[in-house]
């Protein structure tokens, strides 16, 4: 379905790099949600470049709602917010050749030049803005529901950050409320020294984001094609730049013995729960109960200063290019919230597929 | 959808590991397809236990299709697969503890009881049979086309198989006419040598696949919600005992700076390929051309001999548990057909979006 | 999506009229209701040809259910039912000229010649067995949420049924017992006449068919584009034969004066309702809460024995063609079923989208 | 999926009556059409309300496209159109009782009162503003493709239009360049006399629109679900004021005979035609090459200034409701471009999905 992802709640994303706006639609969410705009407001300067490790791109990201929202609350159509695009320097960019690593090439063999290629155009991160803005309605909603999410940076440029807490619900709480998204502040903070070496030598970095999501039910997720790991990998490589994804201890899984991987059951107040999480929260596709845990591996920048071969898609020549124009030598901490919101418009859509339409916004937790 | 996936070309996949039948609907199939029943008794048999390494349960796969087919070709309606389940041994299951690893519990919460519990119902890894058999109809038909895919055991209870070759195309053709699909025999020698020790002591190993597709034309995968990665990941996901996806270098580039990880695009003989390929074919979600490159982490299989300390979630009664009847001490060698399978049907379906109903049967390579 | 319809409750359709078997699956059904196979096996009855005005073909239709039914209740997994085509003449059926009103023509340029001619293939109204036994399986669930479907032939040959009375819910269980499903048998035996002189004549008849839905809440539908009306009507297009459908006053309304069509509200022991029905409990796409009515028209059958004219579209000669085989001179009485069919299964679909997966399993009315 | 409509080619539309602003979302379009902003605005035009026969509301409609176009063309990413409200009064507006006929009353029961209410919200006619400006892109495309679709007003208050003449191809474009489209204008002047009439008694008539398409290739639509009467009556049924819709003839095939009913095929310069045409160019489903034909009833606008009957739903209280504000006493005629452009986007998807993404671009007829 292309620019539409989502059964129940389907979210529809358009616009370019350097067009007018770039919008969202959110479509099939319960009436009555409140619609916080300064919580949307704080999720877009997340998302937003800051400081010197990032781009000197500055967009206000001045969105406005302009459908599915009534005296304050969700109506229950489609609702609609856009972003303009304030800071666009398109004399920055002219068609000319490829850059390696980025869609350049693979979106003129597929629209046959007629992509707008100006900043990557639809493919641009830039577009993430508007998904960002859509989750931000439904994110407290779930939070209301007891359903919490949050990611940190669990690795950048050769840098492990402290793993999760056994109170994963503080460890939850202390990361959205951070804009750079770590456990640990002291990897932090080299971290981002990491990054500003990086970005003194023309070059980027990768990293790693984990995230946790606190609360869900057991019992979410469609056998056999729409397991939550199927449909939050789907969402997950959406994202400009994730390029691996793996549940629990994913890969590691594979080293593993069956009695090693295997999380054993027990009883706990009534409820069951696992004494490990190696299948992070989900056993057969289904959620078991346990916190979501899952890995995005975020690739470095494609776009950098330093000088690459490459050719030019509509001439065919060989050459090389050094990317101009404002690039971010990281992206891995600012893609994090771009994580959290995907998985929260994925969860919604698997919890109203469960629940109906109502539940979002029915009272009880 | 929960069991159907695709768009143009969407696969409905029903049955239960003890019941009468299982079987796969392929919709939107090109009309004229040649239907190669001995390739699909053959992919059939690549799944199907054998040896030591695997359970002793013996299904003859006697497969038929029901419709969609006429003269043996496809008509380009519905295709049906049925496959019936011989050697069911119900006996040896009864509602009891849930498995650790397994879908049990967590389908107890999504279905209140009334799943079929035995031998894991809808969740068992025997209904990938029907997914095989259904890829097997067009399995020949990408071929044909000059899409060519393979897989090999990466990695098996710490051993590692030999990389991927210059000669790609002969690896391929080599990986697909062996029943243990390894580069290097030796290697894949020690792997089997592992897992019957651990069969021994009543445990179970995982691995790592890695599949590789030829021949891809670029400009395949639409953004910004089915990618290429998405939409395979959204499959492989499904497969059971899958953890991780990664496309190209997948966590590797998460350690690699921009101008590592980039890969360079030169022209030869008129076309654009890049030196290096740590994007795995595919940039921005779209196919580049190069080949298609991914990797998944397959957990060990959860049903082992071993005790475990679970629950009963009927009764909430903390427990323990060692699976009795028949399984497999490792899955990783054969869940590569249904790698392979779950690959070529989402691939069809791309292609399909991309170049219309007709172009699978359609002359030219 | 072509043989797959609905989105939370989704059925999958395939089969040929002259192939092994045809059937259906239906994926997305709430867990533990209740399977009743004397109720399949009684509504796979009422659509099977009867007596002289039908078809000479007889099917026992032994279908069989081999997926998602666990201990005479489904399992919320994808429940398949098959039907064996045992009294296929296909002997009677050779590639020749297109049968004029039929599928032949138009499939030959879908399908390039590869389509299974034989009765009408995948287009025969053969296939719609399947279907009936798939919604045999949610219409006693439906009843119990206290939702009634039941559909007259509202007209034949010329002779109109009397219409539903004030006590629609005595006129749908009284429908829903006859084989001949019509308010005043003096009517119906009239148009069995009728259908007997075209029969005589090697001819055929149409009529129209008239189904109420009793019970259905207001608020089910989705603006824009999956209204109730929408919905319905998508399925209903697909039975063979129905060319028109209207709701309500349906065509009537285009003459009717908006003082004359609104149907003015009043309220009953706290509920509103309507003091006419014009709207037929549809307005905005939403159901109101007051009778769902609707209307098929159905052409006359177009298997005729008498000449007619028609070219062969695999040599383009024209030609003349008197049809064999065993024909219905009239289907509306037996396409009545399948109107009440596909109506169920829209219905659940809508319901379950509503309000959530497991509601038509809930015990509450 | 509620506001999305389509598998290849898809609309997303959103939009409240008195919100900001509507509009809509096309997805998958080929890349490289052409976008001609004077077409968009004179297809805005038609929509508009104009004269005594309409609401007073007069809206700009100074749309503009924020996405997936281009240098004039567009790229193949998502289209998005987006248009202003400008003269909402929404003082004219309060909750209050439900205007019988409207979709107030259902509303209400679907989102519990959270719905924006003012004139009419998401359910108004309004939003069909958005559809006809993006259907605006793609008309011209289909007709360089040698598709052309043409409606007229056949019936309004009790008046019949002429039928279409032999030659289509001319009545379509003299269709097409009319605001009041009818065959014969001394039948158009005796419509609007009525609807005049009716307009000073504070009333309001209906209609029936008839659509032809000409120039669609043979072996369009997909059994069984997506038929292309299914498709379109699916998105003429989300059409508001639209009640019933007929294929050919449609209910007057009820009263035929099988010898009647069935179109005779013949052969003219080496193709296939019918000699009639009372299956509207659709045979099982699928297009035979012949004109498509249908009929849309339409009935009358349900705000009438007449006093009726009603409830308040928020308080349950019967009332008497006089509809104020600025209304149509006839929708009918300018429905038509709606329903044009429904039938343009419908017919997109089905194109795409049988030719593939970049036929409607491709530059051969």
């Amino acid at each position: 379905m292309k620019n539409t992802f989502g059964t129940s709640v389907a979210v529809t994303l358009f616009g370019e790099s350097h067009g007018p706006e770039i919008g969202a639609v959110i479509d099939g969410l319960a009436p009555g949600l409140p619609v916080d705009e300064g919580f949307i407001a704080a999720q877009l300067t997340l998302r937003r470049p800051a400081g010197r490790i990032a781009t000197a791109r500055q967009e206000t990201d001045a969105f406005r709602i302009v459908s599915g929202v009534f005296e304050g609350r969700t109506t229950g159509s489609a609702l609609t917010v856009l972003i303009p695009n304030a800071d666009t320097r398109s004399g920055d960019y002219t068609r000319g050749p490829a850059r390696p690593g980025h869609a350049d090439y693979a979106a003129f063999a597929k629209y046959h030049g007629y992509e707008d290629y100006r900043g990557g155009g639809h493919f641009s991160g830039r577009i993430t803005a508007a998904l960002v803005a859509a989750a931000a309605v439904v994110i407290p909603a779930l939070q209301a529901k007891g359903i919490l999410i949050g990611t940190h940076v669990a690795r950048c440029a050769g840098t492990d950050d402290a793993p999760f807490s056994k109170n994963l619900a503080a460890d939850l709480e202390k990361l959205n409320s951070l804009s750079f998204a770590v456990l640990d502040e002291s990897k932090g903070a080299l971290m981002r020294e990491a990054i500003e070496i990086a970005a003194s030598k023309g070059d980027s970095v990768g990293g790693i984001l984990e995230t946790a999501v606190l609360g869900l039910p057991a019992g979410i997720g469609e056998p056999w094609f729409d397991t939550v790991e199927s449909v939050l990998s789907h969402t997950l490589f959406s994202v400009p730049a994730v390029k691996g994804v793996e549940f629990g201890s994913g890969f590691a899984l594979a080293d593993m013995t069956g009695s090693q991987a295997n999380d054993p059951f027990r009883m706990r107040n009534g409820s069951a729960y696992t004494t490990t999480n190696h299948n992070g929260g989900v056993n057969g596709g289904i959620t078991n109960g346990m916190p979501l845990i899952f890995r995005c591996a975020v690739k470095p920048t494609p776009s950098i200063a330093l000088e690459q071969q490459t050719v030019n898609p509509l001439t065919g020549e060989e050459t090389t290019l050094a990317v101009k124009g404002r690039h971010d030598p990281a992206i891995v901490h600012r893609a994090r919230v771009v994580v959290d919101s995907v998985t929260a418009l994925a969860l919604c859509d698997l919890l109203a597929l469960r629940f109906g339409t109502d539940w979002l916004a029915s009272p009880e937790a």
